[in-house]
């Protein structure tokens, strides 16, 4: 599902990539193999084989050990290759505005967990990362990882820490803004400038970065409400108004990391102004703020979200008046949404989509009735199933889909491991 | 650019396109080569090899000659396979709603040319599939198409057929409404029952279909105004309005077949009716027909739209005023979708395109105002360049595209050829 490929790359590093996830499918899917088996059912020749798997060893991915089970004729046994299941161990991390999340998962793609910690706004990289680690630790210790085969260890660590993240192949972050190129300039005026370096340094693995509410969609399509579907629209309804395109399959960037952006496009062009320095932007009637706003302004009388939905849940005209006021608004736009990239599942996350069918059904009736009548039998409104682990979720689907890169990254070795 | 995988196969399926595609992308960079040369640069074994090369000269893709300039040191020649320029060329037509475009290139992917003819809305498709062979004829008399070798005769043609028809990999067609499955029911829904069946009789190749707008935004992204972008929004402002989106390189369809609907964004609730059966969409405003409308209901005299693009070169502020109006409508429209897939390339086309400036700088001037800051420096509109043959070309790019797959297709023999 998250195999397509990297289309600017020449093709004989795509031809690589291919040859490396083939591999690896091939060890997900069968369990060891030898060298003669992966070859047969690779069809790779002795000598690529050679070099893939060289490759794949000397990044920690995959590792070579001998089982007692099986010998040859003339007795001397069969090396195996797998997948190495401390290295396969993947982390997401989402630093949001004001909390960390992380979660964890094996090389098996099994989830092990996830945990979270509020924090105030102006906390520091350093600090945050902290925090991270700490949620991590509590996380993995005691989880079933452990190397296969004594080629799995590849350092000194006498097996004492339960945290193993000297046995993680990359970390997966989310962070708030567009995100392109983490080592460009851009990640100074995004304010993460220095943040992969110190996430290097603290884990010594490569870290991968995205923007936390795009890896959240990614989530969603692999994990959570849209598990089924290659096409999927995801809007959250939060302090913020944003969302993420998966197409085909694939995570969606879009030139400048600047796809996604739901909550910017324009409803009333006579509007309020907006945060983004637009007029009458969705996210100016659709953030938590806005809803709350036009809650008192129709008479409401709760002034934070949980009233609000409490209101809400209770059967509260003005609380119903003003979810199906913004339903009206959030469907127009998504309808725009569908009609350019295709009606697929369309999944609502953030803290407003706990008001329930309240904003749902709004939702879904602006959206039919702006649809063509041809794309309203296509399109699926679902509520987020992964919660607030969503985007730290997402951070690990971006390092499985990923993963056939890491042989080619840098592998800083941290002074913490040395 | 065009070389993502299908995300719905099997990882085998993946892997033996990905072996295709290498064998003839080194083919076409390296020109002739033996097998094992291919086997060095492919990194594939020779079984492997064997196999894949099998299939291709199989499907008649690659051909097998011993040329006489090299030979090995005991005498033996050395059989060289290379691509079959016959086999490889590759046509397109499009079947607009009263006009059939065709195109066609060799397999160095050089354009061999274009042709167009006019037809009453009512023709029949065996008449307007007879329209297309004479113009195809046509096109590729005196083409320097000639098998390279002996093994490129896949028949007992005499050679004296101009058309070479026999000679080619595969039809790309482009027509109009929404397009997923030619075989499905759909097809009859469409109208274009029957038409794939009718087409691989007359022409005995596999036949790819798509939308003729959206085969135009690949175009564009192809041998177009967008061919330096692997992100191009396509807007397409004839007699209806729609489009087509390139996303990472890839052409994308999105679920049923409904992407790049751009025509039926609800620009105005409370406006005019649709032919889509919505209420307000763009096309109610952008169409030539709307445009027309529009410009008569301002005073303007010109009643096609000839004269009102005289009548607009000439600088008349009724006309100006109408593209300045519909130039803004379009805007905010594009704006909706750049928020949402990322700021790219936008590439205008259709005949009300040809109104130029007067049209374009409205129509960035809203996009751009309604674009969040941060996204305004990203995007590009520019003007179509590959005009009413865009579509047939995009047929094309659509073949060159899908020619791995074609060694699955099933050849049916056609009784003309046999």
């Amino acid at each position: 599902m998250l195999s397509c490929m990297h289309e600017h790359d020449g093709p004989l590093t795509r031809l690589r990539r291919g040859h490396e996830q083939a591999v690896l499918e091939l060890l997900r899917k069968h369990g060891p193999l030898s060298r003669a088996e992966l070859g047969a059912r690779s069809g790779l020749s002795r000598t690529t084989l050679h070099d893939i798997v060289g490759g794949l060893v000397g990044s920690g991915s995959v590792v070579a050990g001998t089982p007692h089970v099986e010998v040859r004729r003339r007795g001397r046994p069969v090396e195996k290759l797998s997948l190495n299941p401390a290295a396969g161990e993947a982390v997401g991390i989402d630093f949001a505005r004001r909390a960390v999340h992380v979660a964890a998962v094996n090389f098996a793609h099994e989830v092990l967990g996830s945990a979270s910690e509020s924090h105030g706004a102006e906390l520091s990289w350093p600090a945050r990362v902290d925090i991270a680690a700490r949620l991590l630790a509590t996380l993995t210790a005691g989880a079933p990882v452990a190397p296969a085969t004594e080629a799995g260890r590849r350092d000194g660590s006498d097996g004492s820490d339960p945290v193993r993240l000297d046995a993680l192949s990359a970390i997966g972050v989310g962070v708030v803004g567009p995100i392109t190129d983490p080592g460009s300039v851009d990640a100074r005026a995004q304010g993460i400038d220095g943040l992969p370096e110190l996430l290097r340094e603290r884990f010594g693995v490569p870290v991968l970065l995205d923007n936390n509410t795009r890896l959240a969609a990614l989530a969603e399509a692999v994990w959570g409400a849209a598990a089924d579907s290659g096409d999927v629209l995801y809007l959250r309804l939060s302090h913020g108004v944003g969302g993420g395109l998966v197409v085909g399959g694939a995570l969606h960037r879009g030139p400048g990391g600047l796809s996604g952006e739901f909550g910017h496009i324009t409803v009333d062009p006579a509007g309020r102004r907006c945060g983004c320095g637009g007029t009458g932007c969705l996210e100016t009637r659709a953030s938590l703020d806005a809803v709350l706003r036009r809650y008192r302004e129709a008479g409401g009388r709760a002034d934070d979200l949980a009233g609000f939905l409490d209101a809400a849940a209770a059967g509260e005209p003005a609380a119903l008046d003003v979810l199906e006021r913004v339903g009206h608004d959030i469907g127009g736009v998504l309808a725009a949404v569908c009609q350019a990239v295709g009606p697929g599942v369309v999944v609502v996350g953030g803290e407003l989509a706990e008001a329930g069918p309240a904003l749902l059904e709004p939702v879904v009736l602006a959206l039919r009735r702006r649809l063509m009548p041809l794309a309203r039998r296509h399109v699926d409104v679902r509520r987020a199933t992964l919660g607030e682990a969503g985007s730290a979720l997402g951070g690990i689907a971006l390092v499985l889909h990923e993963s056939p890169l890491l042989s080619h990254y840098p592998r800083p070795v941290s002074e913490e491991n040395a």
